[in-house]
């Protein structure tokens, strides 16, 4: 199989709001109030907890499949902690983003702890989230080239 | 400041389908029919790219602000390029997750070029979910505890 490409637009709205176009859907990306945003949906970091939650239920199944034994329900806690000084602009030695992200998965399956451990490892290092979390991704961030005076057309 | 913890709650719906939990939101994450899903909500990675859209706005508005200049409008495409092989279990030395992002920013801003590209570099160093994703982030999964026998209650 191929490469597959997955690309979504965003536009802001506000300071703290974006409206992302990915294919059919509109997702709405803001910041609570004590964040400087109107709350209008999850935050960055909310999303992308919620990105890896999405990705390791697939993988899940997609390997308990190939091992042989059935979910029967998943459910999964995730969480990070980040301080916020680097991004505030402040002097600190932390870095922007999570520390670490902590994912509890509460699984009742037809399988032994043992077949369940393996499981468990198949997954985290089969999921393309985690993968991109744990491992290094450069991040290309480039602005477009425009013609001077030239006013905003609109993507996607 | 100190720290702050952001954490949500996914529950599996199916094979593919998970929703997602983050305060008042609720977030539905699915996968196209092609990947083996119901298509009921925009796909793991593609809440990872919104993420990042929604924080390279956040911070682009708090940089310009420091930086004295306004920003007019920001429109942001984002994409990303990953080989499914890892993921659906084939030999490959591949990674799982996207190769590498790509954000392409369109800024109308009362700002020059050179202030745009200082401006630029220090979005990138500060946005949270960039750092995540560029740097290794620990991602620590676990399975619940539990006793055996014991049926699934519900978090969140």
């Amino acid at each position: 199989m191929s490469d597959v490409e997955f690309a979504v637009v965003g536009r802001s709205e506000s300071a703290a709001r974006t409206v992302v176009t990915a294919r059919q859907f509109r997702l709405v990306v803001d910041e609570p109030a004590d964040l400087g945003g109107s709350d209008a949906g999850a935050n960055p970091v909310e999303h992308v907890l919620a990105g890896l939650a999405g990705c390791l239920n697939v993988v899940a199944h997609v390997v308990a499949r190939e091992m042989g034994f059935a979910i029967r329900s998943l459910e999964m806690a995730l969480s990070g902690v980040l301080d916020p000084a680097r991004f505030r602009g402040e002097p600190t030695s932390a870095r922007a983003g999570f520390r670490e992200i902590r994912a509890v998965l509460r699984v009742v399956a037809d399988a032994d702890p043992a077949t369940l451990s393996r499981w468990l490892e198949t997954v985290r290092g089969r999921c393309p989230v985690s993968d991109n979390l744990a491992n290094p991704t450069p991040v290309r961030i480039e602005l477009e080239e425009r013609n001077p005076g030239e006013s905003a057309r609109s993507w996607g």
